[in-house]
């Protein structure tokens, strides 16, 4: 088992990394109640097991449906509207147990229900346990674009247990090693060992290696870690772990959530931007490399270009009319850069050619 | 003028009170674009000077219905729908001009939008000049409650110009005085010269005398400050700030936001605590004439028992089985109680009786 504790600037708070660890859930006795928010998928293989530890008889479980279309303001008001019924106060818990869609709807929740209660994470897709549950950021999708709606609320403890990645989509594996393989690339400027820990790796991790699984989502909230201390409110450096993420969200604003998974679309997404920041095929080729090695296809697609600009207008890391994109320097290290509509429109047209040279 | 500042936890803002001072509102280049919300009563009659002082062009005006009623979600689904497509971003600004309403709700959008943007408070009612737009709380009502979604979010500026209450509505004022009242008696215990100012002021108030306005609401913002700088989350004296309230949400749930004003329901909750708390009849007949100096009348109305509990119960200051209460000491001090259900039924049924004693 293995703990970090990240701090932030008004609450501090540990992630306990393990197998089998859900006995770690105690001392929630000053909590008059508590919800655990869950998926009907996750929920019904699990919620048992969640309640057994917590120890306790009075707890309440609320299902949201399963997928990144229902993060609106409906389910929202649902969860609102159940806790109402039964009495929740300010003095209640919240137990977000699922993956990205329901940790950032219950932190949302409990950042808003009576202006603020407690809440836990349990996450249990990989996608979940290296990025959405850790850092703070909530959100609710509005019909123009993913996560416009949102605050930012830390919990008071992130549980992430292994144990729940034995019945994940292989799919859903390989999407959360999308966000992963990016963690590799935020240090890759300054550091390899985390990129070659992952391809050496390989093997292991896609068997679920109780060890080095361990090891590899401790290493990606490390990075997390020190990236939210540095800047919880991402006005700086904390904009890299958006790294992919602007043509990620294009892809799935054009495509529908669900099409292609949310690392895969990252994955497009860093690719893209490799190519925009004039990168050598040949270091391109080896961060492919990796990317194929999890089973994702990093391609990038191409837009038509009015549609891409309209949609990339739409996303809230933009502002005024250049779109922001994380680019690598000649070194390898990242920056951000708003970039003009002009130069967007002919990588996008001409991105093949580009990292083909 | 005068100026006060607030010293957040995570930001510090200044209040700036006078008359004709909305030229305040400079500095503002920093930011994409500004909306201005507003209702459609104060907004008509003012947003041309408010865009006047802003000095620049590509300023949004978005107007909701005025009234509690409209202090839900689906007005804060329409302002989102419009920040959306003007392309707001994470580097606009909002700036609230109206009452009560427009300043929760204008908060909890700035709150939420993005995760979080600047916002400026530009109360225009008495009631929001010495209540809502200080202190950061922000809220949405629930069809089950008052005020039950929100965050604490603090503006970067208030700015309190008293010429707008020479078109606000008599009532409305009256109202905005049991807030102010309610503060004199946060102090009463250790220190009766506001509760005496009030009182040997009343006619000048009533007239809107400039300069013993400014000096009312300067000495409400402080009581307000001294306790939000103490206690900014309400973890503890700042829930003194609740005295009456309890009460006046039953009233307002009970027949409806605007019958009743929030002000003369508050006077009125305060009346029923000093009657819980078994103060003299001497007392509370002092207290009583400063409420009808400024034409609020204070006296409790008896609820059916069950339904009073029922109501109760709903409101977010309440957990378990008790219902929180803010009562006086001997010495006039205040403090908090959860207080039993029959002893409330008690109260109630009987408080008239009591407080003649």
């Amino acid at each position: 088992m293995k703990c970090l504790e990240i701090n932030g600037k008004y609450r501090s708070y540990p992630i306990i990394i393990g197998k089998g660890i859900l006995n770690n859930l105690q001392n929630l006795e000053k909590y008059d109640k508590i919800l655990i928010l869950s998926n009907d998928r996750i929920g019904k293989l699990y919620f048992d097991k969640v309640i057994q530890s917590i120890g306790r008889e009075d707890v309440f479980v609320f299902f949201i449906s399963d997928g990144e279309k229902y993060k609106n303001f409906n389910t929202v008001n649902e969860i609102y509207d159940y806790m109402v019924t039964k009495n929740f106060s300010r003095k209640s818990l919240i137990i977000t147990l699922g993956g990205g869609v329901v940790c950032d709807i219950g932190g949302f929740v409990a950042g808003t229900y009576m202006r603020g209660i407690d809440f836990i994470q349990i996450p249990t897709s990989l996608l979940a346990q290296v990025d959405a549950s850790i850092g703070g950021k909530t959100a609710v999708n509005h019909k123009s674009g993913k996560n416009l709606i949102g605050l930012f609320n830390q919990p008071i403890l992130v549980l992430i247990d292994i144990e729940f990645l034995e019945t994940l989509p292989k799919e859903e594996f390989f999407s959360g090693m999308g966000e992963v393989i990016k963690h590799s690339l935020i240090l890759y400027g300054k550091d390899k060992s985390y990129f070659n820990f992952l391809r050496d790796n390989c093997e292991q991790l896609l068997k679920l290696d109780e060890e080095k699984l361990i090891e590899m989502i401790e290493k990606s909230c490390f990075v997390k870690k020190k990236i939210v201390e540095k800047d919880e409110f991402e006005e700086n450096e904390r904009v890299f772990l958006n790294l992919g993420h602007t043509y990620a969200h294009i892809i799935e604003k054009s495509f529908g959530y669900g099409l292609i998974s949310h690392g895969e679309a990252v994955s497009k997404g860093i690719i893209f931007e490799l190519a925009m920041s004039g990168v050598k095929k040949r270091e391109i080729d080896k961060i492919r490399s990796l990317f194929h090695l999890f089973h994702l296809n990093c391609e990038p697609i191409s837009f038509c270009g009015n549609s891409f600009i309209e949609t990339a207008k739409c996303d809230k890391k933009n502002s005024f009319e250049n779109i922001n994109f994380i680019l690598f320097d000649e070194n390898m290290n990242l920056r951000k850069e708003a970039v003009g509509i002009e130069e967007i429109l002919r990588v996008n047209e001409s991105f093949c050619d580009r990292y083909i040279k």
